[in-house]
């Protein structure tokens, strides 16, 4: 680092490299750092229940590790089994089991993060409570490299939950399958895992997976609860009527874990099963309060028809956030200008309705000129402020987060 | 604000005043900003679970207003009846609830904050997820008035626990309670409340409020769960079993609401009752990892010994967040001199302990000579610079969490 900084060599920290936002992208050229190998898990201190990894363990380790220990390690993005938690720090990732449990930042105690002229600076503690100072954790919690390198980090642990059930609801119309997200939430039932696909992310991970997933209805609920054994099967015997009232068109329970297991995994799944379908996937994860699903995934379908282009949509729909995914070709240039329009004014309709640009994949390089729209100029402002307090010679993964200019905003009707 | 930047006239933003860190003495003069009377409740959104508050709304009012709906916000200072929101979230304030439910800033999903030059920036939104650009949110939260001025906040909310049960457990001896709160732990329980109080806090405390605590134990836990019924009976039964294992004297359990009311209440009022005993009351809240409780516990009372002054400790046993409160007198310069070296020393250990020197309180003006033993020179300066890129002028709260030195360390026999 000081090496680098005497040179003013860009630096690319880097996990897995499986982040969607081009977060490490070298395209300023200088040093990529690769952590893959600074893997080692530190200690467990079950007193505490704090684990502390190096950044290149990956995140299945860390819930096999722990879970072997009846403990557990919530954050669960679908890219677990290669994903660093380096990485998954780095972009705040979610997951999953975002809503009833959060996300990577509710889960980090203390972080050792060298900055960009080499210093070392240790952050916060095996503590539940510390507030000495501002909160620089959190700072460089979903930072995406551009603040520092995560040399260590200690994370939060909580009890395994003793059970889990999961079941699929399955939905001739989209609004019903929405609204039955919003009655669950309105009984006072926070499932662990509150999952959508729609019709066309079905038929591709059906083609895939043949797993025997309805491929004519419009839309699916995954829907898991964990915890105590008498408390699942009262919620899901909950869920189970709520669905029903709502037009749910069947309804399945997983008897046995590995069909519960082959459930999840084909939503984890959808992604690299959409990858399939063509040459080029583009994913993104606008985010709405989740009273606006339903309108939101109309609206995506929508702004697909008007510009032509074909786009899937799945995502976490306990926690508004959703995944519509462009099967397209990058070398098709006519296509791809189409393509970019459509998602421009899927980002401008998820700030009107009080989103945001970004759920969990973080802004890198592709999102950087939309950042604005979000955060305004005066966040942005803030933002570059922070930015050059600590890394006044813009050495640390330049050119992500923020963008040399912003993009016009797109004219949308009303939402 | 653009008028006293203007003239450069310092600005200090105060709720009710209740924080214990000297943070909002206008200490260099200036304008003491006063938001109790901006108190309204916004918005109470059902689908999305938020409550959108003014930043002079009591805590206990949140409470109540969200409660008759069904709903919760857990974080609950002691102080609850009179603090601010605003004042909360400036201080990241803790309570009792904190162990299981987290602190402020797990609740806080926006925030309207206007900054020292009269800018008014908002940043979160109703949203579960959203990793657009740098954490603001977090870092607004808990700079005690020292980065901009809290106008409107929106607050999470989950649903309200079903059922509540509390029991309070007597022991002999300290390292007993201590070890029970691990063993609690241990067994994978996590309880809604678990605190602790001395022999001197529940002396004084029964003086007071004569509810038929036991005056000659060395130490009681308060414990509650809250949740399903089954379950919070399930696990109560359990802490009953592991009270008595690990050597509790006696174990009583609330019958009714009032029975459980009025327990709660004694440990909330155990400050206001300690300030009864002498002219001046000093209450710190050094933390450290729980596994330290008992050690923490035991080195207090030397350091009490050592230097001949009173102090009685209770506080969040679960999250290690102790209160040693000293009695004293600050017109007696000789003994203030040694209540100073006596909580100089405390802080040390605490940190030398793996915690910090203040858990929930802030820093403010009185601990500020200190927060580099926890943060380091390093983590000074970055602060330092991030309060410089957003308040240039320093006309916020000038004063508070840096100090123009810092005190010299203590040498603290190895602990
Ligand atoms: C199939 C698939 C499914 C996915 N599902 C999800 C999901 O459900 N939820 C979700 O949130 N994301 C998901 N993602 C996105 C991605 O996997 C996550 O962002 C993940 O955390 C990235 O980890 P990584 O190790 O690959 O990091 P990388 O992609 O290598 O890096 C990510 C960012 O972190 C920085 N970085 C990496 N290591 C460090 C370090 N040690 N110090 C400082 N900065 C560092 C990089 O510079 C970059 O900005 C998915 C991706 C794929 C391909
Ligand atoms: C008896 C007693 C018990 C207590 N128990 C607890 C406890 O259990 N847990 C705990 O964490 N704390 C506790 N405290 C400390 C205190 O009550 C909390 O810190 C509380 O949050 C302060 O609220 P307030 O409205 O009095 O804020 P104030 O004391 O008025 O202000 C606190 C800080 O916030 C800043 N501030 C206030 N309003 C704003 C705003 N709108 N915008 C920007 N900055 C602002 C001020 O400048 C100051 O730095 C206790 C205090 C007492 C007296």
């Amino acid at each position: 680092m000081k090496l680098c900084q005497k040179h003013g060599l860009p630096i690319v920290p880097r996990g897995s490299g499986t982040n969607l936002a081009a977060g490490t992208t070298p395209s300023q050229g200088g040093v990529v750092l690769i952590f893959r190998n600074m893997n080692d898990i530190v200690e467990l201190d079950e007193e505490n229940l704090a684990l502390t990894v190096q950044p290149g363990v990956l995140t299945e380790e860390i819930h096999q590790y722990v879970e072997e220990q009846g403990l557990f390690y919530p954050p669960d993005p679908s890219s677990g089994k290669i994903s660093t938690i380096g990485g998954n720090i780095s972009e705040n990732s979610g997951g999953l089991r975002g809503l009833k449990y959060g996300v990577t930042k509710d889960y980090i105690l203390a972080l050792e993060v060298v900055l960009p002229n080499g210093d070392i600076v240790r952050t916060g503690g095996k503590l539940a409570k510390d507030v000495a100072g501002y909160d620089l954790k959190s700072l460089l919690v979903g930072s995406e490299g551009t603040l520092g390198i995560v040399t260590e980090a200690t994370l939060k642990l909580i009890p395994k939950p003793f059970y889990k059930e999961t079941m699929l609801a399955v939905y001739e119309s989209l609004e019903d399958a929405a609204e039955t997200v919003s009655a669950i939430l309105a009984n006072r039932i926070i499932p662990a895992t509150l999952e959508f696909m729609d019709q066309g992310t079905i038929q591709v991970v059906e083609g895939y997976k043949q797993i025997g997933l309805p491929t004519d209805c419009e839309a699916i609920l995954l829907i898991e609860q964990d915890g105590p054994k008498e408390i699942v099967e009262q919620d899901i015997e909950k869920m189970y009527s709520i669905c029903k009232e709502y037009g749910a068109l069947s309804l399945s329970k997983a008897v046995t874990e590995q069909e519960a297991e082959e459930l999840t995994r084909a939503r984890k799944d959808a992604l690299s099963c959409l990858a399939y379908l063509s040459p080029t996937t583009i994913l993104e994860d606008a985010t709405v309060p989740r009273s606006k699903i339903a309108p939101m995934v109309r609206e995506i379908k929508k702004v697909a028809d008007k510009y032509d282009v074909r786009i899937h949509t799945f995502g976490h729909a306990g926690d508004g956030n959703l995944h519509p995914t462009c099967a397209t070709d990058a070398r098709d240039k006519e296509e791809m200008a189409r393509v970019e329009e459509a998602f421009a004014e899927i980002f401008q309709i998820a700030v009107d309705m009080g989103g945001t640009i970004t759920g969990e994949h973080g802004v890198g390089e592709m999102k950087a000129p939309y950042l604005e729209w979000k955060v305004g100029e005066l966040g942005i402002e803030i933002m570059k402020a922070i930015k050059q307090a600590i890394d006044p010679n813009n050495i640390m993964n330049p050119g992500k987060v923020f963008a040399k200019s912003t993009k016009k905003r797109v004219v949308v009707s009303n939402v």
